[in-house]
């Protein structure tokens, strides 16, 4: 390994009602709120091809979780037994990346409504990418 | 925007047969080789649950992408008009980050053999999420 750290520029943020972790449902498919994503104004070119219809992941940098947990209850729930957290979607673990699989539902300028994003007002947005094959896996 | 550093902790590494860029597919549907995951022993207990047939998301960082790429031509291809990276899977973007949907061949103590995966030797793993539903999006 080694120590070189990698860093994470956000290329922008999450627009949304949830505005509390203990809000936030715990997978996207249940009932998360719609959200814009508002890109800075740095990465308007990346962000030119994006058009309401695409499904995409958005990737999210979850700035509350706590990195250092490696093993969970999944769902925060004890009757649960504990897992590690690569097998799981915990927001808590090493590098809490968040994998949301959305649908753009707007375009404005550098401003994207997207459906169903389970992340908090004001997270930061890391990447934008296009899914690959039209099944509904995230 | 805030400029506050965001920093990944590589949790292991790829060990590939693909050990230069341009030898690695496309995509990773067109016939990348199967390689291994070696997960660094202090997140041992984070993996503990990954099991042999399992779909799961590998998250990587691209270090030898360049991120001042905003817009590319697809698949490097100039015949293919310009899009902008968002848009687009190309390696070259802001936050180089690979997502990759593989399938768990074979798990050894904190490697793990995995199916298909576009990543050349060496290359940082940061994150590993279990695929929701049943399809084959990536």
């Amino acid at each position: 390994m080694t120590d070189e750290p990698l860093v994470i520029h956000p290329i922008g943020r999450v627009e949304s009602a949830l505005v509390d972790r203990g809000d936030a449902p715990k997978q996207g498919n249940e009932g998360a709120p719609d959200a814009w994503i508002s890109i800075d104004e740095a990465f308007r070119a990346a962000a030119r091809d994006l058009e309401a219809g695409s499904e995409v992941f958005v990737l999210t940098w979850l700035d509350r979780a706590d990195r250092n947990t490696l093993t969970v209850h999944p769902r925060d729930d004890p009757a649960n037994p504990v897992r590690g957290v690569f097998a799981t979607r915990s927001a808590d673990r090493p590098n809490p990346i968040g994998l949301h699989r959305v649908e753009i539902l707007e375009v404005e300028g550098t401003r994207i409504r997207v459906s169903n994003l389970e992340a908090i007002d004001g997270t930061p947005v890391i990447d934008i990418k296009p899914v690959l094959g039209a099944s509904d896996a995230r």
